[in-house]
């Protein structure tokens, strides 16, 4: 099914949901306008149904090749990264100064999915760009800045991050690269890193990596990491692509899915780079990146659930199999109830998702507009919540649209099957979602569970507007969880992590089902699909919680001979 | 990880869970004697691990490929095959008149387990194979069983099955092909089908089809159908393969996984078939073969699962990564808590579908052998709760599995994402888990609901033994949800087909375990994977029990407009 980009659904939760308004009530965003946002969202979407949606099967079929050294794009994937840029998306967020618009990130957000929806694996090249823009806007020095920030920022030049190594993957802090300074302003990069999405390509005139090395003095851990940036090609006295660096693309990764981005195996020896923020202090540049990014990969499992259902329900809509179970059905298999629990389901989830992301970056909006502390807790409390919750949805929903094919969901000509494949890995990159939830429960809740049970009276005023006991009993179970939590000794905490994760994301779903309902004047659709959500979806949350202020003891009771037996 | 046959945990489930030593006693099982178990579950499962497990792969890299339309198997396939045919496993309890060892499909079961988990696109052969035979033993003529009966369970032959066509998938009845009495006593079968899981291959002398098919004066729908045995070749006056039938493989699927089992597009042009049963009757005896074959797909996923859960420990187990969370610990990433919370869930997951599948597969074994209909009953009731919940698991372990894995999961040499592409398409053929809950909600439940609460009243049995509160509860509330189902309306049970039966599973799962507890003398290895079930997945019922009894009403409040809002 061709992809149609929900440019009337994402506006009525930006305006009804998660109150966008107050981002341009800011001096900060007063351009972004109803008005503003209209406008960019109907081109952007324009452009993901007639330019990037073509080359979703395109990429998953001929994948991105190293040749000689070079990265080739899959086919027509040059001419979709142009559109992106020229379009401006790319730097949506990113500071005029540079050249970007200055809108708020809820906006590059919103394009984010749209872009992800038409084509996963492209979106992800200048979402890495996006997130290398925002460490060096915030950690670079004026002279980088003005050199590289307008190429990285117009899509002359591509942004990449170098994290992992073998030896060192959710364990950051074991790597081992090294660098070397060269006492003229410039380090000698040396190591090798991998899982580098899009660590090359042939329609970016030059790519920077951002990679993390170890200086001679840095001590063992986290700690002693430091941030460079690496280009392919340095630049000339111009700025401009100069001769190559050393550093190449060793291989490519044969993956599950999301062929058309090349996913880089990079050896670096004695490359020049610059280092980026403070020595030692790698890790909090690479952090800024980072949350950026795991905010744009909850998206892209909200891009890939909103292509799933609509994949499945275009499948559906045209389907005919057995008698209509109603009257006056339409004669396909959308009148089977089990069908449209399916369907109604996908589509519920997929809602809360995107309010979730959405609220997400409404908080980062108007924490940077502000100055607000407290708005700033809230953002840091959704950011794993959001990558969570939207790549578990982007796994359930496409695997649901599966199901909805029947036996055609199994055959790949039919494209049901590459949601799944493609969205796989956003659980994983980015910090696992188990990391995230480590992170909501551990750090995110430094706070004695202030950030946590903010939200929760958030929650609690749309129940009460509501009038809805099923939230409010949620609500307070989440809130008695959150205490219990708080209470609880780390480890404890990190064995009950995901399902606090899932419950209090699931709650929130409720909660913008709910105000999306209220902005109804009577019992339409929005009341509607909230119902199904709340008789479907919240009544999960209970099991979860009840898992969740467990604690590890009966995890540790197995022996791994226990595992093994 | 090089897959390790779990037969002293078989062995336990069988004698301690599902109560085999009933099987042994009757007369017609007299000889499956325990020691009969331990000899064949130990030969099959060496076989398995040294034999077929190096197969895997590669079918999954090196597909079934058609040239000059004739199928040709992967590389391997072939011995693979021989092995298990020689090893007598096809045939373990066809009947000893034609070559059969004539023991319980229990064992019948275990071994396919075991075979699956190896390879599982390998595998589906004699899986369908097995139907075949079952369905000829019941419905075929003296004649015919005796030609093809011994050349079946020898495995010199194989067996398909075929059903669906492209307009008619879950809905058998509205099947086209044709059939026309030659008035020589075969017919002449014309028609497309789709989906034949190894509609043909290189190493069997001929292959045998199952073919659904309408007479000239057959009713529009179900009651129309007739079944027909299409050989590819035509038997010769000694009973061998002679010259070809009027049938072709026309092309074989992309799929998403079992590249190893080719799917056929099969095309039969007047071919000369044996009408098996009675006319019009053919969906009778295709059900004997159907009914054989839920069970064994439910097995599927369990196959699945235990390789996957054996492949993500073993990684488990080596791969280090961050501090270690205890003192004493592995250093590896099993002593982080949400790695164990992974690992553990996934162990329980996977002895709950095993114990239910055994325990189906000894109801199926006690009914024909004393001819109990309580039994037949309850056997009835169990084979879409084992499908369903056999293949969820399946998938929900295998996707865990590439969890566990990190990055790695993603990267398709690992091995990791393949039993997830294998395992998905259980859940779709012989019969959605939409269709498997309907069963049991629908057909499954004209008894008022008897046989559920005779399965309800051994698990509070075993819940009052084990003074085990929460399986008490859990009972309770799936009794309850079992009246109100009962109640419902056909298309309201309908709407809540799959979370009663995902209810239903686990519950058993909680029962099984709890069994399986009350064996060990102390509170040992198998009491504490009880728990983690019994803490982390039974709490998921009262979730689903919510969403059973809803009704369909809130389905049917959104319009088609609604929907594709």
């Amino acid at each position: 099914m061709p992809y149609r980009a929900p440019v009337t659904e994402i506006e009525f939760v930006l305006t009804h949901v998660v109150g966008m308004d107050r981002v341009a009530e800011t001096e900060l965003f007063a351009e972004a306008s109803s008005e503003t946002v209209h406008a960019i969202l109907s081109e952007a979407g324009k452009m993901c149904e007639e330019v990037l949606s073509p080359l979703q099967r395109v990429g998953d079929l001929q994948p991105a090749v190293l040749e000689n050294g070079v990265v080739r794009a899959s086919p027509g994937f040059g001419d979709g990264y142009k559109a992106i840029a020229e379009g401006g998306y790319i730097a949506i967020s990113a500071s005029p100064e540079f050249g970007g618009l200055g809108l708020p990130q809820t906006l590059a957000t919103a394009v984010n999915e749209m872009i992800g929806s038409a084509c996963l694996s492209l979106q992800l090249n200048p979402l890495m760009t996006q997130g290398q823009i925002e460490a060096l806007e915030h950690h670079a020095s004026d002279e980088i800045k003005a050199l590289y920030l307008p190429k990285l920022v117009s899509g002359e030049w591509c942004g990449t991050m170098n994290l992992t190594e073998p030896q060192a993957g959710s364990d950051v802090g074991a790597l081992s690269s090294k660098a070397q300074d060269n006492a003229d302003g410039t380090y000698a990069i040396s190591g090798q890193k991998i899982y580098i999405s899009w660590g090359d390509n042939d329609f970016a005139r030059n790519i920077c990596h951002l990679v993390l090395a170890r200086l001679p003095d840095g001590p063992a851990g986290t700690k002693g990491i430091s941030l460079f940036l690496v280009p392919k090609f340095l630049p000339d006295a111009q700025g401009n692509a100069g001769v190559a660096n050393s550093l190449k693309v060793v291989s490519l990764e044969h993956k599950l899915g999301l062929h058309g981005s090349p996913t880089c195996v990079m050896q670096y020896d004695g490359a020049t780079g610059w280092m980026i923020g403070e020595p030692h202090k790698g890790m909090a540049a690479m952090f800024t990146m980072m949350n950026n990014a795991r905010l744009g990969v909850g998206v892209q499992g909200l891009s890939a659930a909103e292509g799933a259902y609509q994949h499945a329900l275009g499948f559906a809509m045209e389907r005919k199999q057995g008698r209509s179970a109603v009257a006056g059905g339409t004669g396909t298999i959308l009148d089977h109830a089990d069908v449209r629990r399916m369907l109604a389901g996908m589509k519920a989830q997929v809602f809360a998702a995107r309010a979730i992301a959405l609220d997400l970056a409404v908080s980062i909006d108007l924490a940077r507009a502000l100055d607000d502390p407290a708005m700033k807790a809230r953002a840091a409390f959704l950011t794993p919540i959001c990558k969570a919750y939207g790549t578990e949805t982007g796994i359930a929903v496409s695997n649901e649209g599966i199901q909805v094919h029947g036996g055609m969901g199994f055959v790949e000509e039919t494209g049901a099957a590459q949601f799944l494949r493609d969205v796989r890995v956003t659980a994983i990159y980015e910090g696992t979602n188990g990391i995230q939830a480590m992170d909501l429960v551990g750090r995110k809740m430094m706070d004695g569970g202030a950030a946590a049970n903010a939200l929760i009276d958030e929650i609690e005023h749309t129940a009460l507007a509501a009038k809805s006991a099923p939230l409010t009993q949620a609500a307070e179970a989440l809130r008695h969880a959150t205490e219990q939590m708080v209470s609880l000794e780390m480890n404890d905490r990190f064995a009950g992590a995901v399902p606090y994760c899932m419950a209090f994301a699931t709650v929130l779903g409720a909660h913008y089902h709910l105000r999306a309902a209220l902005a109804e004047q009577d019992d339409g659709p929005r009341s509607r699909l909230a119902q199904v959500f709340v008789a479907r979806h919240l009544p999960k949350v209970a099991g979860w919680l009840s898992e969740a202020a467990h604690g590890a003891s009966d995890l540790y009771a197995l022996s791994p001979d226990d595992f093994a037996a």
